[in-house]
């Protein structure tokens, strides 16, 4: 059995940001390895998300989930390797899927983490929680049926490339797309399939939305929200459907955030806006795994990982993301 | 055969309002009174109703229902007597409710006609599309359910005042009302049996609200919109559902309105903002009837009307609809 390593880095919030985070909001420190507790397992880990949703946690409010605490490695999804085991069910070398990440060396409860045959990044993207999150948001919340025009906001991001991709192979009569570069607007086009995409920042959304869905859309997945959801509820149609999923657009504002001005038209129109948190939808797990690998063998189903090498490097990589620079999922890797 | 009456007064629209309605939009006109034409009936109109959705009619946009024409008579719901038929199935004599209110008398397509025990005003108001809009708002589109605690604004008017005692009585945990009177404060706790109410103008909605549900709301029911839905988004629990029914208090703006700035607390909340027209839910009447008028018959609840004497205080009574005049259902009876 070879020795474990004496120590590892982690990254820390030491202060709540306020707006934007900035590098004196975290520290990375070197903490001490030590052997896992009973019922518990030492993973070296190989990658770690880093995902909107986290700058939530970096305040101090009452969430969906509990905001990271001061003083205290962050934590999310990550992939590793199992390097000493006090747990049953769990051996040296095993793969596995869990919620420590931000870290080289987490000490999981066994409990906690999912058996994977290796550690891909793929099982924290398109067969993760992020593909979870596009399949029953489609699905489950936005009640997608084939025929329905679909709009995707943050539509070249890890959710949203899959939004439309789903949506497209299961029988969308138009998928539209908007994103925040010309180049991922390509890439929704002729990597992904959408039927038409645009750039948010080449004019308003509405008119843009407007030109590109002439019927009107029947399920808006909202990323971003703002203006986006303001547009799209103007061009929902009769009995449309928006699935409320992110609003990265609004994640580091100081203030309060102007809301759609145009919400009466969702009582004429019978639209019907809902919140969606991935956790209340496990019990697809199944399925989805089920069919996201089929689409992905067949060749239906493409998707991309922007990765970014180092611990060191992983609160930049969490800026980038917030800023959109990821094509896909965005993802750390350890050396 | 009593002779037909020559001519009859009718209200009509003969310009399109910009913001408050004023006298000169509208113009009461004296019209011939003809012989039915076939398979129809000629009706003398007893009781008609002013409603706020009457508002959006008289704007020339495309909205879930036809905006009212100009330089024609206005239309919605009324009951009366039929005095000529030329159409099977009526006879001169029969109590019957139809869609050609705003005027003395109506020729009425036999299959726009329904035949009444009587020409009375619940008709049009507690087992009529106001009633059914609360039952149907309720129970279908917030899927209220026993244990539940439900917010209403607007909650003295034709449609609230139903919806906090339905919920009552099919086992709301708490009932929660807003109006805009202290009088009407009142009457929602000594009448209505709610289990708490408050001015919306003695202080912020929101403080007031959460003052009010200190365990927070299940469902809202939002006959006003504005502030009101923005407080109730606050205040709505997990899972919670909003049935976006009216939004009286944006009737008369001539801008865009601002929008709730808290709509990301949906996405964490889960929560479901769903809008609704009585007529996506007839399938419902027949039962909705049968429910309504036992509760009726046994006490369990109660219904108020507000009735305006005279035609030519039609316009007025409208107004006064608009400004939150009425107490229960509005009513124009006629001589």
């Amino acid at each position: 059995m070879t020795a474990l390593p004496t120590s590892g880095r982690a990254w820390y919030l030491v202060a709540r940001p306020d707006g934007w985070p900035v590098p004196s909001d975290v520290a990375l420190r070197d903490v001490p390895v030590t052997e896992p507790g009973e019922g518990r397992i030492l993973v070296r880990n190989r990658h770690f998300s880093v995902d909107p949703y986290m700058r939530g946690r970096m305040n101090d409010v009452k969430s969906y989930t509990p905001p990271f605490q001061l003083d205290q490695p962050m934590d999310g999804g990550a992939v590793g390797e199992v390097i000493a085991s006090n747990a049953e069910g769990f051996a040296v070398g095993d793969s596995v899927l869990h919620g420590l990440g931000w870290r080289e060396y987490a000490e999981v409860p066994a409990a906690h983490a999912t058996r994977i045959d290796a550690p891909l990044p793929a099982y924290l993207g398109v067969l993760g929680m992020t593909g979870l999150t596009a399949y029953a948001g489609l699905f489950e919340t936005a009640s997608f049926k084939e025929g329905d025009a679909v709009f995707v906001s943050g539509a070249a991001g890890a959710v949203g490339s899959q939004v439309g991709q789903i949506a497209k192979i299961n029988g969308a009569s138009r998928v539209i797309g908007s994103a925040g570069s010309d180049e991922k607007v390509k890439l929704l086009i002729e990597e992904y399939g959408f039927d038409a995409a645009f750039n948010y920042k080449d004019g308003p959304v509405r008119e843009q939305l407007a030109a590109a869905a002439p019927d009107g859309i029947d399920v808006y997945f909202d990323n971003v929200g703002g203006e986006h959801l303001e547009a799209a509820v103007s061009e929902l149609n009769v009995n449309g459907r928006a699935t409320l999923c992110g609003a990265i657009a609004q994640y580091n504002n100081t203030g309060p955030t102007a809301g759609p001005r145009n919400l009466a038209l969702v009582i004429g129109k019978r639209l019907r806006l809902q919140g969606m948190l991935v956790s209340d939808h496990f019990g697809l797990k199944e399925k989805f795994v089920q069919d996201v690998s089929g689409w992905i063998a067949s060749g239906q189903l493409k998707y991309r990982e922007t990765t970014v090498e180092g611990i060191e490097n992983g609160f930049d990589a969490f800026l980038g993301v917030l800023r959109g620079d990821n094509t896909g999922k965005m993802i750390v890797t350890l050396g």
